[in-house]
């Protein structure tokens, strides 16, 4: 089966983000390094523009519209991080932005996707489906529907991510990638097949939503209710058409962590590493610290993102056990 | 008058930190140039070792003991960030370090210490005096004593920060550095005289402990109270002989925030930038934020530190207004 991205996709994905996204810094960490046994390099996405990765993704897949779909606008669903990535994608291209928002979006996250000039169309969560509207305001008005994650080019964009981070750390034994829909880690295994064959790719997803997981085992993209987690950016249901393949093809393992995990391992970043991190851009370094065996190798660990209230976060902060 | 240190202690600092100390990543942020009007560059010493600035000065002189200091080992007295940057940097050198700390002090600081491997010795705050006890340990153990800023060697290994600032991004119009004893901006005034001759240097302090800028209107050094503010790094009550006279001689002005601008502004990082930063570690920003009118100019913004106990972080977030 052809996978949906590859390399090549990545590098001209490269080309395209280059003095646009933040090259995010790799950092490393004596305690997080003690505390495993392994050397670890943590790949930054938190400190990239809008606060997550999903703006390589973003920016990739707009800067290849035609004239036509420039002029016409981008439309995207999302209460998360997607949503301000295409914003201001599309602030940066000049292309006309609407979003599709749930009416009680936090306050901040409304803010700052209008801040990046967007239109935001609202819907109520629980009586309107959110896809339906997208795709009637992209029929209607004749908008590019962008979504998530399930398109090659937001999957080749993420993969930059992983590339820049070999790039600055060399071969790595193990790349520990969160999972939602599956965007970040197919691009990034995408990457690590043809940067590192050697290094296994593991996925990491909340414990209550496993879906990716249970895919795996079942040989086919299994769908799951809405996950209960703290992890916002996994609570997705299922896989991508375009991402799970990739998956099946290039991803060692899935394991999955708590959510107690994450606010663990959300503490452990702002104590010793002075990071703000949300709770799904903590998956991977949660089972790095407590579910995999990493003793003596060398493992990049994807933070993918840092969006999150501050009394949001004040609160996780204070309710973690020491 | 001959100044403490030249430009070429700074490079000779280098040299010694090279490969030691991070070379602490260079942010940018759309919201914050948004917010002034000018293009900020904020140098992250947050994400130092140590989680603070202070690890570049503690290195840089234990790195110059002699075989018999080394020996005999280091003793220093500190609360903060100091006492962890010489316990570590002691440890790497392998020489003993003994650091005199407050039976108060947060456990989150005294475990970090010991967990450099560094001898700690409790005093009363309330009773004792911790310069003598320090002064007392040094003359009958024969260790070393290095002060938090009052010192050619730590003040050379601090400005190293600004030197790698400079590298990084070219010339300024301005540096905004935090002043406590003086040891960070003195070393990065003596930088930035020899890398960018036009660049303003501008200290910042807390509106309760502004010490120097008495001082510098007075034209001697001014004693004041222990200051009552949330920027635990700037409580000094006095700046350094050593370093007093380079401020004279190379800052261009001190200006003051209130601690809720500090609030503020730690705030502002952990939202928009996803970083924690300590109160005194926000002190040059909230004055660029609320103090200083930059617009139109290039500036370098020192973080100093993120080092702060979860628990006190989170109330602070809490209590601060949007």
């Amino acid at each position: 089966m052809t996978l949906a991205i590859r390399f090549a996709d990545i590098e001209a994905a490269r080309e395209r983000l280059r003095g646009v996204a933040h090259r995010t810094p790799v950092l490393t960490s004596r305690s997080a390094d003690a505390r495993t046994g392994a050397r670890l390099f943590f790949k930054c996405e938190n400190l990239q523009r809008t606060g997550a990765f999903k703006f390589r993704g973003a920016y990739n897949a707009l800067a290849q519209f035609s004239p036509e779909q420039r002029a016409r606008g981008v439309v995207a669903f999302s209460s998360g991080n997607h949503a301000q990535a295409i914003a201001l994608a599309a602030q940066l291209l000049g292309i006309p932005a609407t979003i599709v928002m749930p009416q009680d979006a936090p306050p901040i996250k409304i803010e700052a996707t209008r801040g990046y000039g967007a239109e935001i169309v609202f819907y109520d969560r629980y009586r309107e489906d959110r896809e339906a509207i997208g795709r009637a305001l992209a029929a209607e008005r004749g908008l590019t529907l962008i979504p998530p994650f399930d398109h090659p080019h937001v999957m080749a964009g993420q993969g930059t991510a992983a590339a820049e981070l070999f790039e600055d750390v060399g071969a790595l034994d193990a790349l520990v990638v969160c999972v939602g829909g599956g965007g970040l880690i197919s691009g990034c295994a995408v990457a690590a097949k043809h940067l590192a064959p050697g290094c296994r790719v593991i996925g990491v997803e909340p414990e209550a939503g496993n879906d990716v997981q249970l895919s795996l085992a079942a040989g086919r993209i299994v769908h799951i209710d809405v996950p209960a987690t703290i992890a916002d950016g996994a609570q997705t249901q299922h896989a991508g058409q375009l991402t799970f393949p990739v998956i099946q093809a290039l991803v060692a393992e899935i394991v999955t962590v708590p959510d107690a995990a994450l606010v663990r391992a959300m503490r452990f970043f702002a104590e010793r590493m002075k990071l703000v991190v949300e709770p799904t851009g903590a998956l991977a370094a949660a089972a790095v610290f407590e579910r995999l065996s990493l003793a003596g190798r060398r493992v990049g660990v994807i933070v993918s993102g840092g969006n999150l209230d501050c009394a949001r976060y004040a609160q996780l902060l204070s309710s973690a056990s020491p």
